[in-house]
Formats: structure tokens, sequence, C-alpha cells
């Protein structure tokens, strides 16, 4: 860092600095920071990838690795709580998507939680004049495949819809929607979408929806319960901090989960797996979207990590996701407003989730000059930079650094 | 243990312990057990359901967890070989099931894994008028379950057989049989199938087959290669010691990966998964077996775990296996002949796994016992004992004592 370039780029960094300083030191949710092992010399912004790892889970995990499995052995199915791992973890999710208990399950990749959602979706609606399965055209790419996978096995079409415009979504349900599959927030744009609003028009067509919540749990109110969402799936490695390739989540409402047909029926999801019985009998509630043998580690370090959530609310977790983000735009804006970044993300709360992505000219290289230069977000190709505030451990002195930096950054890439 | 019942289980003890010692003095895997984290007051013979702990596991896991994880974050899906590892640990697998490289890749539980080879099973025939799945009658639950859905799905027919009956097995085949789905070894009697000869009949009726390997992958030699087997699926939580519920393996032979078709085309088997397209390109090779997201803290625990076999050979294993379990049937012949207990494996080697599975009258009363005194098998309802013999770490010592406890127990339950 030259001091020529500090002293451009930094013009300003007095009175935002001491503002990062001034709202660091009045964050209900600052303390919670200690509970994550994080390096100061960082400015992690990729929670929105794999949430940083909180300090207690090693030792869980070795208790789960040493005790558990070396010395319990298979004893730990019963004694140490492993079998019922899944739906006990779900539970411990479920406030945090506002479901009550006993329809959330951890289990299998999101991915493989969208092929039972779609499936099990199209088979809830039952109705073969209900050809269409609606995809969100700019989802994950995941959750497009898999759709369009079920799709071809169940005999329904894909019909994509942009779900930032209302309108043509309204346009695309009717009397042949079976399922419309949307993310809660896009995971390029950041932008939330209105699940009460999108959830009573799918209803208004007939038709039941599945949403994604994989960049919204753990990051802001999502209220299954509350709007009637039918079908939902999550990951639990992001804003959850459960570790990278932490079991997925299904959450399946309570009045369909008699009807609830799985296209993965493990012995897992039998009423007694233990009678081993030739014939499939699925068990009652959230379990029925169990397969097979859960990945005991990762469900557990999981379970483990979800305690930094004990004592906080969803809407003061909410509450300064919409502040950081708001105040890194303002850093942007006044530390690298000449420059060529604009965001993407759109700058209305109601529309925003917990990201801000912003395109820029030489988008990998700057990324990397970032990461050089200690501030971790990500790149979505060809032009995103993406910067995820997860806020139980983001400062906004972490904000404040982060734009800073960018500016530095962008103006050495116009030198 | 009253010094009578000693007396009378115990007759004989000498010479079948002073047997069981001289035959693990000359053990070529004898040393092997010291790589286990291992308490000798107890005999663990359920490594067919959960292998035991290498000892070096733990600290892999912390490393993992700590280092990769908590220090490294998002930087480890490249440095620390996160993205790669699913077919990584596919090709230390490899070997040990007769596969050349290339070939095996970890991803999800045997119960998906189950439903990606059963559909792509079927498309690889792509002959409407072949409309049967012929599925082993005495499966592991999960893998009828899946194969019927799986049926479901793609309009197909459920044909039972029992593998044991080889002439009854190619009385079901003909040129309605699409894909086959058979277990290397039944998870009840420890039966292990003539896999080269069922292959070789499949084929001859122009059908595809899948092998379930649970119970032989790390027990005995497998061939995959040698013997032309099509699709394999497989768990690595058993005589693979990766932990428990760690992620499942799928075989894919080489000259069937370019029309694999999987049901579960998940982000991680696109050809470019960083260019998040919108439309699926499947990658090349085992990877297309891929789905979501992999669960690192399981996978790396087992491939951590895999260390345990360098320098071993399946066949050393094989020879081990079938002298112990060999041994164990003498020492229950010897200790419990008047009793109830019948074995229900195979006597010839040919036809034997690597456990034992034992009837019994109080059967679940036996196997509490059993467990209290320091012997750890598993019951498979209503009326099997099985105690499995994982040849890196079980000594004819463990065989010895766990049929004299039997004895004992069984001497108790009569009184």
């Amino acid at each position: 860092m030259s001091e020529t370039t500090s002293e451009t780029a930094y013009e300003g960094i007095r009175s935002l600095r001491e503002r990062a300083a001034a709202l660091d030191a009045v964050d209900p949710l600052a303390a919670r920071r200690d509970l994550f092992a994080l390096d100061d010399g960082v400015v992690y912004l990729d929670g929105n990838s794999l949430g940083a790892l909180p300090a207690h889970v090693p030792a869980r995990v070795a208790d789960v690795v040493q005790r558990q499995w070396g010395e319990l052995r298979i004893r730990s199915w019963t004694e140490s709580g492993w079998w019922t791992a899944p739906e006990r973890i779900g539970d411990r999710i479920a406030p945090l998507v506002g479901a009550a208990p006993g329809q959330v399950v951890v289990a299998d990749s999101t991915s493989v939680n969208v092929f039972k959602a779609v499936v099990a979706g199209v088979r809830l609606v039952g109705d073969p004049r209900r050809t269409d399965v609606v995809v969100d055209a700019t989802t994950f790419p995941t959750d497009g495949y898999v759709a369009e996978s079920a799709a071809r096995l169940t005999g329904h079409r894909i019909v994509p819809v942009d779900p930032a415009d209302p309108a043509a979504l309204r346009a695309a349900l009717g009397p042949t929607t079976a399922v419309v599959l949307l993310n809660h927030v896009d995971f390029r744009s950041g932008r939330l979408h209105d699940l009460p609003a999108l959830t009573a028009a799918v209803h208004d067509a007939g038709a039941v929806v599945v949403w994604d919540l994989c960049h919204s749990a753990g990051a802001l109110p999502v209220g299954l319960d509350a709007h009637g969402v039918d079908l939902a799936v999550g990951c639990t490695y992001k804003y959850l901090n459960g570790g990278p390739g932490s079991p997925a989540f299904l959450y399946v409402a309570e009045h369909h989960q008699a009807a609830f047909d799985s296209p993965l029926p493990g012995w897992n999801s039998h009423a007694d797996p233990f009678a081993m019985s030739r014939d499939y009998a699925a068990v009652d509630g959230a379990r029925r979207g169990r397969v097979g043998t859960p990945d005991i580690l990762s469900m557990l370090a999981l379970e483990a990590a979800l305690d930094v959530w004990e004592g906080v609310t969803i809407e003061d977790v909410r509450a300064k996701s919409l502040a950081l983000t708001d105040f890194f735009l303002r850093c942007v804006a006044e530390y690298a407003g000449g420059s060529s970044v604009t965001s993407v993300t759109p700058a209305e709360h109601a529309a925003r989730g917990s990201q801000v992505a912003l395109r820029c000219g030489q988008a990998p290289a700057v990324m990397d000059r970032l990461i050089a230069h200690g501030v971790v977000g990500d790149l979505r190709r060809p032009d995103l930079l993406r910067f995820g505030f997860a806020p139980l451990y983001v400062r906004y002195a972490d904000a404040e650094r982060a734009a800073a930096v960018l500016a530095e950054v962008l103006t050495e890439a116009r030198a």
C-alpha cells in the first residue's frame, strides 16, 4: 500500500471510520463475534459461502470422534443421540426460519432436498392437468438442474420465470401450474424476493411452492409457518456456520406431512427401520424426509455450531444486516464513488438480502487483489464481486475497511 | 461370572485359547490392530455396522476443523483440496474393490447412490421393452425401497429374486430385464453371492447389473473391473472405518461413463460448475456421480481412515477373514455345541462374507447380555445374533473370547 494511493483512497476516512467504531460500540450483537475463531487481520465477507468456525466447535467435534465414535462406537447411535440427530437439529433450525417443531429435518445436500421437494410437491398436487414446474430463471444452477431432472421423471415441463418481476411470475401461474420453485434471496444479486406475496400468488393458482432458503436462513426472518409455505430447503454452511458441506435441511409443513411421498424413501424414513421390513411404510412427521444413514461428523458439528444462536433473535440479526449493508454501500459510494463499480443489490431494504454484489470491470483480478489485501469476498463470474455480511461476526469496522481496501485496489487497477 | 458356569462353559478352553494365541502370533495383519483406538476390555465384533476409529483420525479431523475451516475458511475449497475430495477419495477406495482409477466417486449415502445407479442403469439400457428391475428379495431394505421408487419414476416394475438360488435368478432374467440390483454379501446371513457368475448371467440376458458392496468393500476381493460390473455402490463406515455415516461410494465402469445420465444432476457434476450456467452439461468421468456440496468433515475423516490400508492386500484380508470366521465357528461349536444356536452363515468359504450370524432363541436378551459382558455384536430381529470380523483389528483371541462368553450367556439363559 503506497502512501500516495492511501492518501487518495482514504479521503474522508476519519469520519466513516469513526462512525464504524461508534456503530460497533452500540451493536447489541457485537459480543457474538467473540464466539467465533476469527483473526482481526482478515475481513471475512464470505460467510454467505462458508460461515466462520464457532470457537467451541473443535472441542465438540473432537468429543464426537474420540469418545462417541472411538469409545462408545456402535452404542452412540442410541447413547449419543446419533439416530435422532436429523430431526433434533431440524428443531434447532426451525425457529430461525419461523417453523414450529416437527417440520424441519436435516439430511443430505440442498440439491438432493430440492429433488425430494419438487417430486413430492407434484405428488401433493396430484393433478395430471397441472403439468408445469415453474422455476426461478436466475436460480442457483443446481436447483434448475435438479428441478429439470425431477420434471423429466414425473412427466412435467419446466417454465422459467423471473421472480424479480412479480407480474411476470403471476402471469406464468395458472391452472397448469403444479409446483413453483423459488429462491428467497438471489445468490448473485442478493435480491430478496417477497416470500409472503409470492407464496400467496402460488396458492391462488392452486399450486405448491418450494422455497430455497440457502441465502436467507440465519440472515433474516423467513416466517415459513406464518406465510403458509408448503415446502422449503436450505443449506446450513452459510449463515448457520455448520461447516463445509454440512447437511442441508428440508421443511415439510405439518399439514402436508401425511401426504408427503418422497422419491428417496430410504430406510431412515421407515416407520420401524430396525424391523428391516421388505415393505416400505413411511414414518410420520418431518422424519419422512430422511433417506440413508446421516453423516454424523458433519451433522454434529452443525449441531454444536447452532449454539451461537442462543439468546439471539432473527429480527436483531436482520436489523444489523440491513445496517451493515447500508453502511458498506455508503462507504463504497464515498471511497470508490468515482470508480466503475455499481451495486446490483437492491437499495430498498424490502428487496435486499444480507450480501452486496458489485459489478466491476476486471472483477476476477480485483477479487484476487482484495483477498491478497485481507478482504475475503468471492467472485461470481464474469463480473460480480460478492460480499456477504454475517451479522453475528461482521463488524461495521470490517465494512469500512473492506470499502477502503476496495477503493485502493480499484485505484491500483486503473493505474 | 460364577465359578460353576465358567467350569461348564469353558470346558476345552485351554486348547482353543492357546490355539488363538498361536494364530495371533503368526498373523501377518496382527500389527494393524495397533493403528486403531481399541480397548482390550471389549471384543468389538460390530465393525460390519460401524468400523472402529483409526487412532490417527482425531488429529486429522482436528486439523480439518481448526486450520482448514477455521483459518483458511473458503480458501480450503482449493488450497486444502476440498473440491476434489470426492474423486480423490474414490481413487483411494478403487483398488480395494478392484477398480482402476477414475471410476469411483465418494458422495451422498448408499441409498441415494442406489437411486442414481438404478435410474442411470435403466437409462443405459434404454430399451422400452426391458420393463423389469430385478431386485434381491433379501436385500437390505433401503435398496428395495429405493429401487421401487426408481422403478415407479421410470415406469418399470420390480421383480424380486433370491440370489442365493442362482437358478431362480437366471429364470427371472430375460428380454424384459433392464437392471438387476444385487448385494454382494447378505446383511443378515453373511452369505457371499457369486459376483462373477451372476454378473455374467445378467450380461447374458442383455441387462445391466448394480452391485451393493456395503458388506464386502474392505472385507474381501470384489474385482469390479475384472468381472465387468456395470455399476456399484457401497458404504464406507463398515469395513472401511470412515466413521458414523461417512459418505458412500458409487462406481461407474469407464465404458458407461459417457452415457451415465444421473437423475440427480447437481451443480457438482457440471462440466464447469463455477460458470453457474443455466444449462446442465455433465462433467466426464466418475465425477458425474456427484450431486451437491460434499460433507467435508465426514469425507475427510474417511480419507484419513483409509491410511490404515497402506501396504495391505485385500487378499491377505480375505485370508484372515475366512480363518477368523472358521475359528469362531469352531469355538462356538466346541463351547456352545449343545445349545440352541445355529449358524445361518454358509460354511463353505466361497459363500461366506466376513460375518457370522447365529440364530438363537431369546436373541435380543442374549445380545444384551453379551454386550454387558463386553462382547459387542448386534441383533437382527427377530432372532439373529450378528458378529462381524474386521480382519484389520479383530484377533483370534477375540473370536475365542466371544464364543466363550456366548456359551456362558446361553448357559445362564437356560438356567
